[in-house]
Parts: C-alpha cells; structure tokens; sequence
C-alpha cells in the first residue's frame, strides 16, 4: 500500500482536497462521509467504468449507511451532449434531489465534465465529488473545475466553472487503461512539464521504462506533480482571465483535429489529439523563430519513445488546411477573430500570445499535414 | 421627463446598477456602451415585447455602432424549457460569440431568466444585460441574478446564479401591460412589504388609486423600493443559504398552483399565483397561532382593492389537496423531505420555518380550496 498524498487546491471558500493514492475507490465511503451534507448520494457512471469500479464504490458507500443511486451512461466523447445532459437530469430529478443531495462521478473526463456540469445547474448548484478513472481525468479534467458539454460548433462550448468539494484520484484505476488512454493521459503530464517545469520534463525523460511498466511510486509523482502544477495556476486564475490560459498548450490545434475526425473516439482520444497539438505549437513556436529546432526535436523524441504518434497523419492520411484552420477559428480561445496560441520560447517556457498571424498557421499546418 | 434613480446591487465584483426611469430603452446604447468589453452583442427577446420595443433598441444600438443580431422567441413560461434554450444557444453559436460578447435580454421574467442561464453557460459565462419589461420582472426576476428553467418536476429545477452587468428598467414599458399583468407583478412589490417593511405596506395601502393609474412618480417609487429591499436582501446572502429564501413568501403554495394548473399562463400568471400564495401563508401562519386574524383579512383586503384574485376557487373550481402537496414536497425548497414555508408573524414581519407539520397545512389547503 501507498501511503496517500494530500494535494490541496486553494481557491477560498471552494477550496478542496485531492487525495491520490492505491485502492481509494474501496475507501470512498469513510473517505467522504465528513463533507456530505446529506447522506443521499447519485453516483454518474459509465457502461465501461461500471463494470470494473461501480460494485466496490457502492459496496464502500453501504458500509458508511449512505444513500445511492447510479445512473450508468453510455462512455465515450458523445456523452458530452445536450441529449445526454437532459437524461441525466431527468433520472436525476427522477430520484428528488434536494439543495444537500450529492453527484459522484466515477469515471474519466467525459463522466467527470458532465456530471460537473449538471450538478452546477441542477437546482442552481449541488455539491459532487470526483473519482476520476483515467490518467487523463486525473492529472487534467478532475482539477479546477471547468465543467461542459460539446456541440456541433465545438468542445466544451457550453458549461460551467464548478469546483467539486472533494477528488479520490486512485491509481490502482490506471491498471485497467488501454494503453491509448494511458498515453493519452501521460500527454497531459508531458505538457505540464512543457508549460513552466523544464526539471519535470527531465525527469519524464529519465523515467520512461518505469512510467510505461506502471511503477506505482513514480506513477503516484507524476499525477501528484501534475495536479499540483494545475492546481497552482487555477488557484492563481480560476476564472482564466489570465495565466490558466497556459494549460490550453496544444489544445487550440488538438481541438481542431478532434473536431475534424468528428470527435471519435475511435480514431483520436483527447489526450492524443493534445499531444500532436503541442508538437503544432512547438513547430509554429519554431517557425516564429521563438524556440531552437533541438528542443521540437526533444519533444518529438521523447513522445516517441513513450509510443505517442506526433503527426496528424498517422491519424489519418487527408486532411483539409482550411478546415482546422476555420476549427481553430471557431473555437472558444478566439476573441474579436485574432487567433490565439499558447507558444514556447523552448522547454518549459510558454506563454500567451492572442495576436498570432493566420497566413503562418496556416503554412505551418499544411507542412504539417502534408500537403508541401 | 423623470429623473433616472440609479440603485447599486453591492456584491464585490459582481456588483451592477439598476437604473429606473421612463424612455430608458431609446437611451440603451449609450447607457451600455461604457461596460461592454466589445461591440458585439446579442438581443433575445420574444414576440410580444419585439412589437413594442425591439426597433427602438435596436436604434439606439445602431446610434452608438455596437452590432446586434435578435433572437425572437415565443412569449410564455413554456419558453423557459429546455427546447428553448437548446434553440437559443444554437442561433447564439450561429453567429459565432466570443467571450467579450454580450447578451441583452429584453423582455419579462421568462425572457430575463433563460437569457441569463444561457449567458451563464455559453463559453462558460458571458455577460448579459436586464431591460425587463413587465412589472415582475422589474420589481423581482431582474434582481439578484437567479437564472433558470422550468422541467416536468417543477419551475426553476435548472438553472445557475449569474449576475447582469446592468439592468435598465424603463417604467414607460408599464403603459403596454394588460392589467392582469401589471397586477402579477404588483404582487411582488406587496410582497416586499409583508416580509419587513410594514411603513412600505401602509404607503401601498394608501395609494391604491395613484398606483392603478400607473402614476409615474408613485410607480418609480414602488419599482425602486422594491428593487432596494430585493437588493438588500440578496446583497447579505447572494446563494440563498439564509436570509434569502424570505423573498420566497408566497411562492411555495404559488408554485403548486402554477404546477396544477400546468404553467398556463391563460390560467396564472406567477405573480397572480404568488397573491394567492401569499393569503395562504397568512391563513397557515394564523392556523399556527403566529399571526392574527386582522392582518389576514388586512392582506386580503387590499389585494381586492388593487383587483388581484385571493382565492384558488377563483382560478379554478376543482383542485385536489393532495395534488398541491405532493407539488410543494416536490420543490426544491424541501430539504431531507421536510416542508419549508416562509410564514408571518405578521404584516412586516416574515420568517424561514423549516419544519412545517405537513398534517397541518394539508388541512388549510382543504380549508383553501374549499374540501371543509
């Protein structure tokens, strides 16, 4: 057994905690039981995270006397919609919720958005707590609160900021990932160190064998690290007026890319779509002569060997300059029409820039899909 | 020509004005010109108010070069549903807004309400500006920043806190209310006397006359105490978690009537069914021992002057106790299955009673609805 950590997220009287550790999911009921403010609980799910984590989740909630019902969603990206969204506040008012009711959502960040997002409007605002069931869920979504749903224009258009009043972040989850998800979620941790912590990004480098072998004690440091490093910035910008900006690294060009394969998840997870997002940044960052060649290279290399893909076209072989470009458009970071990026000066060194010229992206991204 | 008041809504960063004055609307787009973060906005408004005042807005928005599209919804609480604002997010990601863009909701409470909630949820929040153009919602829905819609279980189930950057409420808008209408939202303006300001109840008493003949001046004052004692109160609790559910007299027998009568607003208005709401809290406070027989018969009294409905038998012959029960145990008012009523001591003098014998009140209902 692990020892667990302890993260805190300060932001006032919304602060919470962050416990990462082995086995938590067993221990939810007694882990919880101080912060409810009712013993009657609604556990959000899907069919996949059922399966494996429903039954001990409920069984740790019974031992406690407290109250459940669970409402087991389809999984994947197209959860994340208005259709869904109704459902689940239909089973949920279904079941006579009150002001002290709470939502658990157990499952990734789809489950975790979408729950995040009703419980923020369910009676203008209910109490959930988070048990996120992925890598990506974990060290990305679960921290600071952005909830949401997508639409035809877009990811993640319509929501809410939410924070939930407790997450149980247990690695013994990751066991079950793919190895796509996994992946996808380890393209998160890699950006942090990207973002501001060339250190992180070494000792990323450094321990890849252990990473990909699931040593526990390294995978509790990098979510640990990860969550911290988020927890950070949003306790500085909870609203993303300013710096929490910098955690959308790689997301302007990876959101285009998962709009254009019509947010399947079958041919592209989030996290990987991130992960050639911020090879994009690095490249454009290259072409603005603000970052050396070596250091897109490094990234290359290390998302490499970690068994990433780096190009769009090992997602699929045709793609339509004009039509990221217009995703990219389209997409929320855009104000007044200036195109906004994240970009990097070099490893561990990004910054915000909103005035980014569309004639170079699109350069950029037709040498990056190919068509030279 | 009226002098504008201008009474400020105090809550730290999200404080705002009210201004209350006549021919307000002609003058919108310089009022608004100096909060907007860009030119851009929004106008959601439905077809009724849209032949009154939508073209003078529109000029006024015009003379100041901020651009405008306007979204035209049906009138009626029926649009306060989720089909609605599905529909209106939709025509809102149409034309492409960005975070800077701002939504104008001009038009009465329902209007006021689902714009709200859907500036709330659009990108995550945007900003959004009250003209509310009926009585009630100068006097009620446009202060104090509850948004939200209606579902098959009850009214406002769905919904968020978001406060307006401004609220313009132009009394002219008066003249254009049906009676009934005017009535609905004279409901409230009493109402604000009954929970603490009895001086404010005996001024109403007093100029019955100046108020049905929609004298300017007299208006003004009512629509600006109003909105003060509503400020006042919200500015003390913003999440209702105390003193804030006293604005709530009347309306958890209103909102079982509303809920029988299926939301019709050919049958009742909300401000007509919180009048009946409000004589029922005096008949339960005065079945508990709290409140005399007098200030019963006092309320009573002066809503048969004014003109509005006391009784549920003059809004429908048959109504079933145990309907109108199950309907209040079904708002959202009711924690851990316990009734909560708003009852009086008397006229001024409100309290939050959370423990009301459910025996008791199903034998007033009876009593109300005329089963004795």
């Amino acid at each position: 057994m692990l020892k667990n950590n302890i993260l805190k997220v300060k932001l006032g009287k919304r602060s919470y905690n962050i416990l990462i550790g082995n086995n938590l999911i067993k221990e939810t009921g007694i882990l919880i039981k101080p912060l409810l403010q009712s013993n009657k609980t609604f556990i959000v799910t899907d069919d996949n995270v059922a399966k494996f984590f429903l039954h001990d989740l409920q069984k740790s909630l019974d031992k406690e006397q407290i109250t459940h019902e669970s409402f087991i969603l389809p999984h994947g990206e197209k959860t994340k919609s208005f259709d869904q969204l109704q459902y689940l506040l239909d089973m949920i008012f279904t079941h006579k919720p009150d002001r002290k009711t709470t939502l658990i959502a157990l499952g990734g960040g789809v489950i975790g958005d979408l729950t995040g997002f009703a419980a923020s409007i369910v009676l203008r605002g209910i109490n959930f707590i988070q048990i996120p069931t992925t890598l990506l869920a974990q060290v990305d979504s679960s921290v600071g609160g952005k909830t949401g749903i997508n639409n035809r224009y877009g990811k993640n258009l319509i929501g809410s900021f939410h924070q939930p009043i407790m997450v149980l972040s247990d690695i013994e989850t990751i066991k079950n990932l793919p190895i796509r998800e996994f992946l996808a979620g380890y393209a998160e941790i890699a950006k942090y160190g990207l973002i501001n912590d060339a250190a992180f990004f070494d000792y990323l480098e450094h321990n890849t064998i252990k990473i990909l072998a699931h040593d526990a004690k390294v995978i509790q440091y990098i979510v640990n690290q990860s969550c911290a490093a988020k927890a950070k910035i949003v306790a500085e910008d909870e609203f993303e007026t300013g710096n929490r900006a910098l955690l959308n690294l790689g997301h302007t060009f990876g959101h285009a890319l998962e709009k254009c394969t019509d947010y399947n998840s079958e041919i592209l997870l989030h996290g990987e779509a991130v992960a050639v997002g911020i090879i994009f940044v690095f490249k454009l960052s290259h072409a603005l002569n603000l970052c050396s060649g070596i250091d897109v290279e490094r990234v290359i290399q290390h998302f490499k060997t970690i068994g990433m893909r780096t190009s769009p076209l090992q997602i699929k072989k045709n793609w339509n300059t004009n039509e990221l470009l217009s995703a990219m458009q389209q997409d929320k970071k855009a104000t007044n029409g200036k195109l906004t990026f994240i970009l990097v000066k070099g490893i561990g060194s990004s910054f915000i820039e909103k005035a980014v010229d569309e004639g170079l992206v699109s350069k950029v991204i037709s040498e990056f899909v190919g068509h030279t």
